[in-house]
C-alpha cells in the first residue's frame, strides 16, 4: 500500500502566487511537488490543509500526499529543505493514517492578521505585517471581536466571489494581542498624538482567530472591518448588526494580504505527534 | 547659517553594499541622498554614525548633514520616507547643534548579531539571522565573552585588511539573550537531540556587544568565535589567550554579515532628544 506522509510546513508568502497550484504558476504547491518529484522521481499531487491567497504567510501549514517512496519519515525534513527555495521550510515530516486528509481531517485552524500602528513601517516586518499609519483603539477593537465568536452565517464576512453552498462556520476564539516594538519618538509628538488620538495607542496588534473553517477573505475582512472598529468608524455594538445583516457591503474592507498568516492548524485526537517547542 | 539635521534611520540591508557610497553604487547612503536631493533641490553628503558592510542591517543608526532648507524638522521623516524605498526607514528628525557629528560625537555603539539555532531556519527572519545547524552550549559562550569586556587589543578580533592605527577599544557590555520560537520537534527528536548535544541548546541567541567603537569585522569575528566556544571547539577561558596572541589567525571565522544589525548609537549628554518608545 502507498504511504500517507505528512509535512508540517511554513512560507513567506511574498514572492507566490498563494498556495494552490493554478494556470500562472509560481505556487507554493508547485515548490512543493517540483521538490518532491526530484526527491523520489514521482509525480506527486499534495494535500493542503487550506489554500492561503496571493502574498498571505504560513507559519504552520500541514500538507499529505501518498507516495511509493521507501525514504524513512525521519529524512523528509531536510531532503526536502535541500531541493526547496529558503522562503519555503519543511519543520517536519510524519506518515499518517491511510484516511488522514490535511484539509478534511482539520478541526480548527487559527490565522493571525498584524497591524503596525506605528509612526513609521518596520522595516524587518515590512512583508509580515499591515502599517496603518494613526493609532487604533484597541479596546473598542477587542470588544467588537467578541461579537464574531460563536456560530454564524458569515456572508457580511466574505467575498461575494464565495461558491460555499453555506456561510455557516463557528469561530472558537478571537482575541488580540499587543506588542511594544522600536518607533523613535520623542515625549513631545507622544503627547501630541494622546491629544490628536484620545484612547487609542500605537504599538504592534496581533489578531488572531481560530476556527473550523473560513470562507474566502473571511480572515482579511474580519481584520479590515476591526481597524475601522478600532478607527472609531464603526461601533463595536455594531459588529452584531454587520453579522446578521448578511452582506458584504456592511462590513469593512478587505485587508490586504501581506498582513495574514496562517498560524496553526490542529487535528485533534488524530495527530497528538508533534509538539511545538 | 546653515542647518545640521540628525536623522534616525533604520534599514535591511540585504539588497544594498553596505551603508557608505562606494563605486560600484547602490549604497544606503546613495539612497539617502538621492531622496533628500529631490526633497531640497540639494546635493547634500550625509554622514553616517558608522559603515556598515554589504548585508548588514541597521536597526537604529544616527545620520546628520547640513541643508539650506527651511523644512520644519518635523516635517523631515514624512518627506523622506515617501522619497525612500520600503526596506530604509527615517525613524525621526531633530536639529542639532553645529558641531555634532553623527560618528565623532558618538559615545557607545551597540550591535546585535543573531544565530538561529532551530532544526530549521526561520523563513521570516531568514534574512536577519545565521542558522546555526546543530545546539550551542550558551553558558559557555556567556562565559568566553567575559574576557572580552572592558578596553583591550583587538587585533585578533579584526580583519587583518583594517587600516587603523590603534587596534584598542574598549567593550562596555557583550551578553547573550536567548529567546524560543517556534520550532516543530517531537518530543522523541528532543530526547535524541539531547543526548547528541548534551548542555547545548537550541533557540534563538542574540548576542549584543556595546563599546566605543568597533573594528572592520569585529562584531562578525565575534560572532564566529563565540559560535565555536558554543560548539566546544574553544574553552571559554581560551579567550583572553586568544585576545593576548593580537593575532587574527587565533580566533574563529567571520560570521556571515546577514546576521548582524547595528542596533543602537547613543550621544550621552549631547544626544537626550528622544525616546525609544
Amino acid at each position: 500500500m502507498r504511504r500517507n506522509i505528512c509535512v508540517v510546513i511554513g512560507y513567506d508568502g511574498t514572492d507566490y502566487n498563494g498556495f494552490q497550484s493554478q494556470p500562472g504558476g509560481n505556487t507554493v504547491q508547485d515548490k512543493l511537488e517540483d521538490a518532491l518529484l526530484t526527491l523520489t522521481g514521482e509525480n506527486i499531487r499534495v494535500t493542503g490543509s487550506g489554500r492561503t491567497d496571493a502574498g498571505v504567510h504560513a507559519r504552520s501549514m500541514h500538507v499529505n500526499f501518498r507516495t511509493d517512496s521507501h525514504i524513512p519519515a525521519s529524512r523528509w525534513t531536510l531532503a526536502l529543505n535541500a531541493r526547496l527555495p529558503d522562503d519555503i521550510v519543511v519543520h517536519s515530516a510524519f506518515e499518517v493514517p491511510d484516511d488522514f486528509h490535511a484539509r478534511r481531517t482539520a478541526s480548527r485552524k487559527t490565522y493571525r492578521y498584524t497591524i503596525n500602528c506605528n509612526k513609521n513601517p518596520d522595516v524587518f516586518r515590512r512583508k509580515y505585517e499591515f502599517h496603518h499609519h494613526t493609532p487604533l483603539n484597541v479596546e473598542a477593537m477587542r470588544e467588537g471581536l467578541q461579537h464574531l465568536i460563536g456560530e454564524h452565517d458569515f456572508s457580511s464576512f466574505t467575498s461575494p466571489l464565495s461558491t460555499k453552498p453555506s456561510h455557516i462556520r463557528t469561530l472558537y476564539e478571537a482575541r488580540l494581542e499587543t506588542e511594544h516594538r522600536y518607533d523613535v519618538f520623542s515625549s513631545a509628538m507622544a503627547e501630541a498624538d494622546a491629544k490628536r488620538y484620545p484612547g487609542k495607542q500605537r504599538g504592534i496588534i496581533h489578531l488572531y482567530v481560530t476556527g473550523n473553517g473560513f470562507l474566502y477573505n473571511m480572515v482579511r475582512i474580519i481584520a479590515g472591518t476591526m481597524m475601522q472598529v478600532g478607527e472609531g468608524k464603526i461601533a463595536p455594538e455594531h459588529i452584531s448588526d454587520i453579522l446578521n445583516a448578511r452582506d458584504r457591503s456592511r462590513a469593512g474592507p478587505t485587508a490586504v494580504p501581506h498582513g495574514l498568516t496562517l498560524w496553526n492548524v490542529e487535528y485533534g485526537e488524530t495527530l497528538p505527534l508533534t509538539d511545538h517547542v
